[in-house]
């Protein structure tokens, strides 16, 4: 049978960046301390293709994802980025012509949450991975990231400010001493916040801490069972810690020199953060990208 | 050529509720008082299909469509319900076997809103629009509908009250009378409410006025641009007017009868609203639907 | 702690259809015969509220939730439709003022399927669920609803036989009586098909046959691992099957009796299809509803 | 009224690549040579924010957006990308802390398409617009990226190869040397092609060449309106041009030189690709990113 993929393109064809296969729906099982967790995954598989070649061996694609994560003997793997990035790396074997191969996935996750004993239940989380492997000379070199979402809670400071002074001029007493410190309304809304670390292919990080980190740089996290005052509790916290967009980047960036320690300082750090403002029908959005170098002397005095 | 569609279909073939095609892009021309309004809209087009017939003649769903609203000689149509309404009409004379035609359509919609002169701009909302047509002997009676959805705030009045309750602990200084009426936090976010009347072919509701009921329900409109003072403007008066979703949708179901006393007593008003919760990750959702005599009968007193 | 949800609302105010939470994200296990399946599902839960009460106790539907499918002693579900209908029940126990009662599901579900040995994967596919309580005096009836969709292929039969006319014009040869059965090019598409019962409390339907029934009637499955001559072979017999949706639709009915024996005549079919046709930018659409006993009654000669 | 963006941050606070707003629905209007058209886009306006800054004043964004879009005495913009590029400059103005702004811009857009005269009407297309603007000393400089998204037809070359192999063992008389030529079945579906160029703010791209460009590369464009004999055409056609994603990208990144002769060598073109698999519940991707320099340079002899 005539191999149509391997034919020679036409003459002064191009090579391309990627090809490849996307929102392929894949079940898998990571391994987590004591347990293995089922995921529902989407990935994405692809490689780059040279100018003398007309077509990329897509069902090698197919079949190396179902190797991997859902033959009957597949056994759990360590993580969705040990999967993406082992699969990369296997791409390369599986397409010998290729420079480069990047396999991307996300899948939900679910972690017990809750404001106090007997209310907790499980918060849907999304995690992030990557593996992106390239030839140098024999040798294949992997990166992996891994990153998460988590939609949390914003509290506005500055509506905050401005909604104290107009209340002030209505309500004199609300000026008393004693009522300084009171958290005062202000819009709040959704927030959805992403973690992403780009780290060599042997570099370990922990998807919970991910999201953990997360949740301490939005005003609160949000939970799926809470009684009345449980509540009150949520919100008034919330209104206690009140936050910019830029507020929870900077704060969650600058939290990760002391939350992950063990990363090298070559580790990259992407985090992108958007609310969706109650008072607009938009959303509003902030994003920055350092290296854990970067963030260490950020931090020295 | 052979008609494949006319052909008789395997003896014992069933009649079919619905066929037709979905998600067909058009731009259109609504006529507003004294200006000619562009729509993109996305369009269904459904009739039923007889025993005796193996296909529906999908192409004259698709030619009907472009003669009505995109054809160089297209005048502006009356309405986007009126748009719809004509066509399902003309569908059942272009499919002479089918008993009844259906023509939905949603648009997005642009109205000036401002907190005050100079801070207006266009907000965006939603048209729905519907045109259901069924023989009646040798006669084509024809049903529209004419809503809209429209994006709003509601602030919890629940949370708003434990708050308070919680905040009167840690100072007690609130408890004073002349802040008895101080607005305290909550919980607010976005709400996505729409409102949609069925009413016989002649009948006229104007989309503005049914974007105006909607957010006279919420807790507050929201706005592309506020300064710092209108936020604070905006964000004590919703915190006055905290709103469950129960709220909203009573609210506007009971303002229909004066709001619109022109509709008849057999016109049906169907009200959904959405709160996309800023406390959980899921969403918050109430539904109802009566008559516009069932809405007077339960205003008399 | 002031109950506001339990606080009469403002007189003259109106019944509500449906007060809930919706896209609740939850995952489950379910029972099938010799494994546990994993879910992630998502969940809308919803009750009526009567005219005496401000609010409904939304909290409790989030409970119950967790209790029945997510706490660290959830034991497996029998299947999503019996999740479904038991909290519906329950529904009712948590909300004494509610009369009605509904829980909707969806998730991602995956059975494995291949060309051949040795080319089988996990193909997605996704679950569809219902539980539907309502008082009857001291009784409560509950009705469930359990179906399915599947991405498969169809191939046009119109544009096949058209084409041919075409072909032959240009290739008399195609004309030759050995090539009468030769499948011609045609246009497909991916093609989305859902099948949905709903039937008493007690009647069971399994999921994994409903999925059967709407590939049976697609112009073929479709699959993740193809090589080059499986992709041959898939296409050529899709073309030999080719299938408008009204194809889609009649063709999936009229199996039912023969597939599911074992359903009362009361139980009602729901088939709804759509083509995401190649040649269009829109879709196509078919829908039909019946119960077995019509479509036993259409089957008799 | 207190100023919380301009307030210092906490100190040793991160710069931030970008804060900005998103989701902004606007209605503008874009001059055409001999008409004016209307668009409804959506807009993302962001800044970079120094370390030494808390907020960024986001009401400003909404602002410009007004007044250049949607004011009752705003003059149509010569395109979308024009517009993005001359708010991007402005935001630098209005921002006077900011390094970098960037807007971007999604609109639907239609032109006529047919298969012959009398069966023309209006598709969908897709916009795409940037304008990126940054200081270098005294000077803004602008890069400004303008591109289009277009949903037309491939089939596949590779399973057309095998499905002849499949039926020439069946049919032995399709061996024969007049149905050499013949086109035969394949798996074909919706293929969705972006093309988008970066180039300086001087420099003018009409879109509706890129759109022509993209449907060039695709097997065929695809149609709202197709009689019988049309469909059967455009099919055919279609399966004479079968097309991997592979060569949707090379065909349409080496027809550039061509097609834009007036475009600088310094000139970036970013192609993607997906089409929507028929025979996979997945879809396939490619894609590329060259220089015009570099495309020029590969069809030198």
């Amino acid at each position: 049978m005539k191999d149509v993929h391997a034919l020679p393109p036409r003459p002064g064809s191009l090579t391309l960046d990627r090809v490849g296969i996307s929102g392929v729906r894949k079940p898998l099982r990571i391994e987590r301390p004591g347990r293995v967790v089922p995921l529902s995954a989407s990935f994405t598989l692809a490689v780059d293709l040279p100018a003398h070649r007309k077509g990329s061996d897509l069902s090698r694609n197919a079949e190396l994802l179902a190797e991997r994560v859902d033959w009957p003997d597949a056994t759990p793997v360590a993580s969705l980025e040990a999967a993406c990035s082992s699969i990369a790396r296997e791409l390369l074997g599986r397409h010998p012509y290729a420079e480069r191969a990047e396999v991307r996935a996300e899948a939900e996750y679910f972690l017990p949450r809750g404001v106090r004993p007997g209310r907790s239940s499980l918060e849907n989380f999304t995690l992030l991975a990557e593996g992106l492997a390239r030839r140098e000379g024999e040798r294949i070199v992997v990166r992996r990231s891994i990153g998460a979402e988590a939609v949390g809670l914003t509290a506005c400071p500055c509506a905050m400010e401005t909604a104290r002074d107009l209340l002030e001029k209505e309500y004199p007493a609300l000026r008393a001493p004693e009522l300084a410190q009171l958290p005062v309304l202000t819009h709040n809304q959704r927030n959805r916040t992403r973690l992403r670390f780009e780290v060599d292919e042997e570099v370990e990080v922990e998807a919970d801490r991910i999201i953990e980190a997360i949740e301490a740089a939005q005003s609160s996290p949000t939970y799926a069972i809470l009684k009345r005052g449980d509540e009150a509790r949520v919100v008034v916290d919330a209104h206690r810690n009140p936050k910019f967009v830029e507020d929870v980047v900077r704060d969650l960036l600058t939290s990760l020199p002391e939350r992950f320690p063990d990363l090298p300082d070559g580790a990259a750090a992407f985090v992108g953060t958007v609310s969706e403002e109650s008072i607009h029908k938009y959303d509003v959005l902030a994003s920055h990208t350092a290296t854990l170098g970067e963030l260490r002397a950020a931090r020295a005095p």
